[in-house]
Order: C-alpha cells, then structure tokens, then sequence
C-alpha cells in the first residue's frame, strides 16, 4: 500500500479527549514532517500549532488522507464530504471503540505510524444518495452513509407509503417509518429498530419498518445497485421528513416521490493491519468471546 | 428464451389435488406431443399414462425441464438432485402460493404452455454445501436449498459453538442452534426466528441464532462467497445435529467442525412472465396491496 | 346484568358507514323507546332526528349507557371522558372488527337488543393517569387508556431518561423512547414496537422500550399498582414529548419528571354475550383456526 | 423477621467454587451453633464436616432454611422439591449473580449472618403444575419453576396444537414449540425466545411462541390463575416432548392432552435486605446504569 505523507486533520469539538488525541496526532505527524492541513474548526481547538487551516470541503483537495477525531457521528460528518473527493479516512476514537473510528487513543503512536508507513488495509463503503421530487421538481439531494429515514417526524401519527424496488411494487405499509440502511449503518440506527447487521463487504441495502402497523413487515436485504422507491401517502396533520444519518433533513408531503440508491463515489476507510469486524462487534455489542 | 419439448414430472405423494394437476399436466404435454418422463414413484399416481418411468436422479440426464408438483418442500427434494444436473425446473402448487411453485392449479394450461413456448424468466437460486469433519475424517456431506441449521436435537440443553467467517472468528456462542441461509430460505424456517428477508437476487448468507443466551447476538447477513466455519464446543447430554431444509440429518459430537460454503452448481428456477416476487410476498405474509 | 334504557349516541365523524349504523341504532332506540342523549357533534350527522342533543362530559351524567360508533379511535377519545362518569360503553364498529368496538354493524338490531335486555358481560378497563412535573411545578395531568410514551418527538436524536419502579431505580436508557402501555394497549401500538399481548383480565402495565440502544432494553410486564417514574435527562436538540394515546401532547424538558400510574377510576366496556378476545385476536392479527 | 437456627446445605457438585463455598458457609455456621443437615450428594463434597447427612426430600421436614450453594439451575432443582415443604432458601452464586442466587461467595459471612439474624425479605414466586392426559389417563404430573415447554424434541418438523386459555380456544399453531413461563422463567428460557420480562411480583404467565410459522404470534401474558390446556395436533415423524426447567422430560403423542396452571404451593426465597431485583437485571443484562 502506499505511504502517506500529506495529512487533513479533523477533530469533534467539545471533549477534552479529542484535544489530547489532536496534540497526540499532530506531536506524531511533525516528528515525522508530514504536510499538515487542519478543518478550520478543529484548528481553534488546538491554537498552539502553525499548521495549515483550510474549510473541510478542501480538505479533499489538498491531502492524501485525512484523519478523524472523535465518534462515529464525526465519521459520518466527514465522510459525506470526504466521499466526494475519494481521499482515505482514518479514524481515532476519543474513548470507546467504535464501528468507525477503531484506532485506541493510546493506540495513536504506534498505528498510526503503521499506517503512515503504508502497512494498513483500505476498505470502500458505499452512502446512500436520496432525491425528493415533488410533482415534476426535484427539491431535495441528500447521501447517507448510515440511513435514509423517511419517519414521521413529531406527531405520533403512523404515516403511509408505498414502497417500489426497481420498478416492483413491494407494498404499502402504515408505521412510524423505514429506515434504508448501508451495511455500514446496520450496526447503528437500524439495528435498534431490529435490523439484521450486514457485513460491510456485502453489496447490499437494509430495508427496517420502523413499528409496521402490519406485523408481518419485516426487514428486507436487496442488492446494493437496487433503485428504491417510496411516494408519500396521505396523512392527516404530522410533518413526517426525510432525514440522513441524523443529521439533514427535509419535510415531507403527501404525494412527495423519494428516490434512494447507491452514489457513485465511495468512502474509502483505512484499517491498521490487525482490524477485525468481528472483533469490534464482540466489543460493542458483548458477544462471546473464543470458547475455552 | 429457448423452449421445452422433453418434459420431466415429478409429483408430490397423498394429495388429490396434486394427481388432479398431473393429470392437467400430462393432458396438455401429450396435447403439444412433447416427449414425457415420469418420476418412478409419481408415476404411481398416474397409472393410466404410458410414459417413459425413470429415477429421480436420471430426469436431470434426459429432461430439458423438469416440472414439480406440489408444495415448496416437493421443490426443496428436486432441487437438490436437479441442480447437479443444471435442468431448469417449474413447479406447480398444489393449491396455496409457495415461494418455490409459483403456478396454480387454474393456471396450468396458460401458463405452462406459455412456458413450454419459450416465454419465462429464469432464475438462478444457489443452494449451500456444508461438509462435517472429525478429527482427520470427512463424515458427512449435505446440500441444502433452504438451509443448513446446527440445532440441538432433542435436549433443552442449550449447544455452544464457535463461528469463524473467512477465516476471522465471529463469537463463541450459547443457543439452541443457528441457521445458516440462502435467500431461498429466508422466508422458510429462518424467517420464523427473526431472520430478514433476503432478496432471491442478492448473493448473501443470512446467520441466525436460534434462542441465544446473549441477548445482543443477532441475525447477520454475510456475502455469498463467504467461507462459514463452526467447531462444537463441549456439551453435557443432548444429541445435536446438522440439518438439511429439515430433510437429512447428521448427529454432531463435541470437537466437530463444520464448512459451510456455496455450491457451486445453482438450481435454475422458472417462473412465467407475470412473476413477482414481492407480490408473492404480499399474499402470503399479508402485507397491505397497492395505496388506494 | 341490568337493563338500559337510558342511551347516549357517539359517532365518528366523516364516515357514510357510521351515519348507517347512527341510523340504524336510532331506529332501534326509538322502536324501544329508549331515552335518547347524542353528543353534540354526533347530532350533526343525523340531523333529521329530534333526540337530546348535549356535550360529550355531560352524556355521562344523563345516560346508563353510551353506544360509540366508530373504530378503536373513537372509543379511546370517549373513554377518556367517560370513565370519570362510571358509564358503561358498548362499541359498534364501523365495518371492521376493532379490539373496543365488536359489535358488527350487520348484527346492531340483533345484539344492541340483546345488549339492552340485560344479556351482556361487563369488563373493567383501567386507565393509566399521567403528570408532569417539572421543579416543584405540576404542569400537566392526562389520561390514556391504551398507552403513554415519552419519545423523542420531531427530531431523531435519542432522548435519555431514567426510569424508576415502585421508587427502585430500574436503568438509564438512550432509546426513541418508551412505551407505558395498559393491556387495553398492549394490541395497539406498544404490538408494533414488539411488546407482548396482555390480556385484559391481567391487573399489568407493559414497558416497551423504542429503538433502544441497548440492545437487552426489552418489554417489562409489571403489576398494574406500579408507580412508575421517568426522569428526562439532558438532550442536545430534539423536541421530546408525553403523549397520550395519540391524541394528547406535552412538551419535555431536561429534568422534567413524570409519574405513570393507574387511575381511581375504569371504563366499564358492555360486550355481547358471546364475546371472545382471542377471536377477535384470531380475526385481527390472522391467527390459526381451530385444528380440523 | 423470624430467625433461623436450624440449617440444610445444597450444592452443586463439579465446582471447586460450590466446595469452597460450602466450607465457608459450614464454617460460619458451626460457629453460630447452627443444627445443621447436609443433602447426602453434598455431604460427599465436604467429607470432613460431621453434620447430619439426609436426602433432599427430608431437608424439607427437618430444617427452617436451605441455603442452596450453585447457580439458578441447582435452585430449579431444590425449588421442586422445596416447595412442597414450604421451606425457604436462600441462594449462594459460584462465583456469578444469578437471579435465583443473590449472595456472592464473598458475601457469605455478612449476608448469611444478617438472614439467620432476621434481616431479610421473604418473597413468594408460584410453580407451574403440568399434567398430561392421553385418553382416559393421566400419564404425567410434573412441576417447573421456570418454565414447561411443549416442543418438537429432536425433529426439525414443526408440531402442531390447540391452545386453549380458561375454556377459551386462543389459537391453532404451527411452530417449534410453546414456552409457558412463570416470572420466575421470564429471564431464562422465555427470554431468549423473546418473551418480556415479567417482574417476580406480577401474579401472570407468559405464553411465548416458538419460531411460529405465523408470524403474528406473539407473546401473550395471562393472569396467574389461568387454566391453560394443550390439544396435541397430528404430526408425521418428529419425538414432540413436554419439559420442565429443562430437567425433566415427557414424550407426546397426537391428541395428548397438558394441562398447566399454578401450583397451590410456593417457593419462599429469602433476600438480603439490600436485595432489589431491577439491580439484578442490569447487571446480568447490561443495562445502563443511573444517569451521571
């Protein structure tokens, strides 16, 4: 694999923990004389260094890989906009494991070194792209890399679609909502709501009624290159939206038209050379460890 | 698509409506002047007809299409003989919709001869191979259409077991068994415990824990290539077994390692042109029919 | 049983069926001479009938007996006003089968005659009584007859509470939020969001936690005395709420408290003679016939 | 609270932990001048000890206590026995909580003392009575604590039975099985299989379907006193079996006939007086702990 030397930082605000991993990371990354390029809101967290401040949009333009501090909620943030400059991420938790950043804190100095030195493994996820259409105007255009959620929204009114997997009619269903899920977010939201997890190297899409009025709904996998579709139902008062990875939002009407399928570009994730899905996982959700 | 001229019939035993079908069947194939093979205990049910009387397993050598007659377990038996001889097979329900027999009884002589005359989808289903070793020896080696499941047997004790996917070690896990499916099986016995639908196009393994003792151990949904390994841990009491579509059974001891992986021939499944799989799944899981 | 003879009217509005029914019902009434009460709103959909016309509160206060025509909906919204007055219901549904509405509105003349000779079973329904709390502040007080929920309202984000039992602290959970359902509710949407069914003989309250994170957060089955608290815990955004039955709202915030218990007072619920919860169970959700 | 004086010892054999456990607890005691019987199998575990050596049957006649040193399944076992005396126990863990087994082996000399001295709560949990008819006879009468469950034993082939709840028929089903716990049973078997967790003090019976061919069954919750009755269905193969606690087991037959309800004796558990229930779940359940 090849070797990095020009660096994007990116750091979640508001934990103290992410500031000594930021300092941990930079101390490393200097010692080293990479390129350094900092969000500019990570760098007033760490004022102290003279690096490069650019916005994280340009991030993708300017570095070789770009490495993330904080949650998965961080990743996501970042991976939207990353996904579109194909630049490689890497991820560093500020505490706890988690299923996208699964470099230890005191892990930072030894593997991410590893990495910068190219021993490491690179892995694509795809996001999801979502448009709204209302009558003939497209007046929305979200990605995902967790889950589109097409939900209910405040009222606890069910709210009624219909759903089209290309071009087929797979039903109408009266819930709370669906959520449409990556592999990468079936071990998030969607596995709250009783979705099944998806290894992260299968092409597929998780399809998770949220509370179906028919309980005979269940999840459903399709094949990741699926075109998915749903046209809003009607429904009295509510304000049922359209929401990506928790974190965009649009509002929904009766007779809206949303269209979901997998975007061209991908994310790429670096690994340290001993990541293990599985092992992450049995961290997180506590699964038995080898048998003695 | 090519059509059929040399028919093969198999039938399900004790039903009226099955021998009404073959009869139906048989009527329109004569009509055509196709040339006829009946399985040798279907052609019991059908003593008056002078056809051809062969094994199950010479069908897959002389037929170009093999037609089965019955419920979706009559398919699940065929299938797992036709598939090492790559014939198409089209199955006839003997009453209620299956997943597997897609043509009712009324629509026998439309749809059969709409087949015969070259118009029909067909789809490849892949079927699982699972091999069971002890020590050094091979002792076992069974196909499964729907599933291969490692249950406990008779006792109420709950098995152990440890799970490897490619070679990486998933969890060591206590339950009453875990189901390993196609997307064939996936609306059988898998979807009784929990498991998700799996689309009949998606090239994925769904892994079902039955009864787990850990609460977070859920269904996961792993490539269709993948390599699934399972060493039984120690166990007091209780007659554990692997299971084929609940048809063949082998008795598992502690220590016994099991493979499961794709075979590599496919069962190729005929359907008329009409079929949807969703709309099958509409009508027998009850999901709500088209938004008014 | 005693007689009725004493009658108030309820209907849905917006519906032809229940004008039918409203109709019928009054012919009955009147061919009896029964002693005619029909709510306000009620009177507006059979206009050409001279009955008492009065409020909702006050049919409890004239009446021996009030006839909701409508579905599972309408009995909800009038069971809340009426339970004050200890007036007994009987419900006509308006075409399909509800859980509190199982008079067919074919079989009016037949049962509601039989209903008003005194052949009938009385059921005591509870309801659970709900206040909010926040500082030393009680700022709202609303019942429900099938279930509270505190959830997240508008946003996706989790809400956390803490939950306490009878003054045992019971966990902390991050979740959509939690269902507090009656066995009233528990066939309404604490089903949907996988909570058990509680017959409505059993003296039960059902916690059904929602899309929570903690994938061992599962239903708890309490006895119906439970004094039951929630404690909001601080949030980032979101607009969580209390609602009851659908129907009524609260808006929470970070320290809020809520207290969930049962009310003083049931709703007595008529049921023809032959009455039977699991058939309506068996019509409902599809369940097997009885073996052949 | 009485105090208690005269002593029976359980344990479990195989563990070096149970024998550790026993002497500490023998020690405690002899020193208190405790009158002290020893179950015989348990006497063989601490052959040095010279207290009075009886079968489990006769501890319930001789002594005001047992104290049952082993997991939850060594506390099934006593229960049964146990319950006919009206004896209370109290449950010493090897090693791991258990919510039978409240008092850790490190807490034996405190917490013992403090039960023998009288602080302690006393808590009534019911056992399930199941007897099978088969034609004209009855054929078995066994007791479960936890739980009695109808299966398919060794086969894969579903079973099929009528269930009938109070006289009422509920449901014909197709499934593995049926788990009909006590609260006692709703964090063991039941749980696994999906049932909720029903708090020891609910006077209820869970009914959990097992891997049900129709979907929609789900866990249904009765009142304590229910009389619950099976009709066994015709099956073709398969060795269905009626078990209690998972210890013992009846083979069934089409048209069997199992009757289960409450059983008119008790089991007394004796807490520490710090006991609390919810804690227990959290910590075997990972729930969350109280809110920072």
């Amino acid at each position: 694999m090849s070797t990095f030397e020009t660096i994007g930082l990116i750091g979640r605000k508001g934990s103290h923990q992410v500031v000594d991993s930021l300092h941990a990371l930079l101390a490393l990354l200097e010692k080293r004389g990479c390129d350094l390029y900092i969000e500019e809101e990570t760098a007033t967290l760490v004022p102290d260094y003279s690096a490069q401040v650019v916005k994280k949009a340009e991030l993708g333009q300017c570095c070789e890989l770009v490495i993330v501090v904080g949650g998965d909620g961080s990743m996501l943030g970042a991976a939207r906009t990353l996904s579109e400059a194909n630049i490689p991420v890497l991820g560093v938790n500020r505490g706890s494991l988690g299923f996208l950043t699964d470099i230890s804190p005191d892990e930072i100095e030894h593997r991410v070194a590893e990495v910068l030195d190219g021993k490491y493994t690179r892995e694509e996820r795809f996001l999801l792209d979502s448009v709204l259409s209302r009558g003939q105007h497209e007046i929305g255009h979200v990605d995902a890399m967790n889950e589109v959620v097409i939900h209910r929204g405040a009222s606890l009114r069910m709210i009624e679609f219909g759903l089209y997997i290309d071009g087929q009619f797979v039903y109408s269903q009266r819930s709370d909502g669906l959520i449409i899920s990556t592999p990468t977010g079936s071990t998030a939201y969607a596995l709250s709501g009783g979705g099944p997890i998806l290894h992260p190297g299968l092409d597929a899409i998780a399809l998770v009624p949220m509370f179906p009025h028919t309980l005979t709904s269940r999840p459903i996998v399709v094949e990741g290159n699926s075109e998915i579709k749903l046209i809003m139902g009607d429904y009295a008062g509510g304000q049922p939206e359209l929401s990506c990875d928790g974190q965009t939002h649009l509002a929904l009407e009766s007779g809206d038209v949303i269209h979901v399928r997998k975007k061209a570009q991908t994310l790429s994730l670096i690994h340290p050379l001993n990541h293990n899905y599985y092992e992450t996982c049995r961290t997180k959700l506590g699964w038995g460890s080898r048998l003695a």
